[in-house]
């Protein structure tokens, strides 16, 4: 029988008839690749439904968690944010170490726990989301980044990437940049910020995106990596950038990029529950 | 039929009877963990039967490749170096091109190919190897990095560590370090440098561990890192290494590390054939 914050007077009670069931920010990383994204899907394996099968073998379940990004399949996380609420009162520490000994082999892993507030909701409590894709410019073939870069057999031109950049970022209806299945009812977001940082890995050189806003239409960070792409590649001039955003046109985005150089980086939080 | 240098006179001119076929040599990259390690064996997957492999589909073989460093099990490469000697005059761009074509799926990558002298030997004309090795310190399971990295479940000494190499540097007896299946001639080597650096991975703080020698003996590396991961970890003192180094004896070895953190990272030759 678990044991709540009062001695097990009230094993089972609830949010709705009680304030007895503590609330915990999970930060969560994972690799994407297994997964048929964050989702709980009937008969796939998702992130959410990893998690709350290991949430259902250390108390009696059913139990829903919510999560500040809904990622897409293949799609990675190093710090995706989800929150829970428990019948027991844990400490941070042990259920974290509970949950990772559970997720075990599922590459999830809980990187992070925090008590938070009743009303504290992982998606709705969130200031900003902050993306991270990763892309890896050789010919020769990814072998230990294999599945965790984007691949390109040449060099990209940063300068120029930059500049497409340029028009993308502010207050935009972004419809050329958001799938046709999207369902946020507008098209109109603002992009706060958008970084290209040359790098070098142990592959060689790569280049990264950090992108960060308050909310995203759905693949609206491959659509603009995959745009911007083109232009880093000479294919585009960087005005043809804003151009395909003026468009506001799904067909006149460029190509979009795999899932598997996307991580979701980071959520911010009026106060950082983790902090 | 292949082509040689002299338009098909002489296809099948071998290194004994002309001077017709020239030598490569290939900086490799590869992820250790589906490999029985490099060395050919019968019946197992090999990183050096899957390059001989793809040369065959290349050209009418049997191909023999030698390399500098017969990495064991599980271990990477960042840069092997091997040679190999081929009918046809290739390119060395068009050879690490049709070589990685064949080597797909295979995580193996050809990532440097450059024409050498007959007499040159990947492994007797090298001067020192360099080894890499990874840690990550954290208590949840590694997600991204895993088979990439040894995960110990928390923070090493460095400064500690960095005492106990103090010990070991230079020319001595690595009787301690050295596997009893070990079938180098002598025990005596002479250890370069062995640079201890801390570092922030993705998934959170790092030891990566920098080796350089001549030669080594059979598990001397993960011999060395499993020793000093018990300094690091406050469970030996520093001069604990003097008093194991001193002993020549195996049992007074440390735990020796497991070979997924292990990367063989570079050879030095006396004139770097990619420079």
């Amino acid at each position: 029988m678990p044991e709540g914050r009062f001695g097990g007077l009230f094993p089972r009670c609830c949010r709705a008839i009680g304030r007895f069931m503590p609330r915990y920010a999970l930060k969560v990383e994972y690799h994407g690749a297994p997964f048929a994204g964050w989702q709980k899907q009937v008969d796939l394996s998702t992130v959410q439904g990893a998690i709350e099968a290991a949430l259902d073998k250390l108390e009696p379940g059913p139990h829903t968690i919510a999560a500040a990004g809904r990622t897409d399949a293949g799609v990675h996380a190093l710090a995706q944010v989800a929150h829970c609420d428990t019948v027991k009162d844990w400490s941070p520490f042990r259920l974290s170490e509970a949950l990772n000994f559970h997720l075990k082999p599922q590459p999830v892993a809980i990187v992070g726990c925090a008590v938070v507030p009743d009303d504290w909701h992982a998606r709705f409590s969130a200031l900003e989301r902050h993306y991270f894709f990763r892309v890896l410019m050789r010919r020769a073939p990814a072998t230990h980044d294999r599945g965790l870069v984007w691949q390109v057999p040449r060099l990209l031109d940063a300068d120029a990437m930059r500049q497409g950049v340029s028009y993308l970022l502010g207050k935009h209806d972004f419809t050329t940049f958001r799938s046709t299945i999207c369902q946020a009812a507008s098209p109109v977001k603002t992009l706060d910020s958008l970084d290209i940082v040359e790098a070098t890995g142990r592959g060689g050189p790569e280049m990264h995106f950090h992108i960060r806003a308050r909310s995203f239409l759905h693949n609206q960070v491959r659509s603009f990596v995959g745009t911007l792409e083109r232009v880093g590649d000479g294919s585009w001039a960087p005005e043809d950038v804003k151009t395909a955003l003026e468009a506001r046109d799904r067909a006149a985005c460029g190509p979009v990029c795999p899932p598997y150089g996307l991580y979701l980086a980071g959520v911010s939080y009026p106060e950082d529950p983790f902090g």
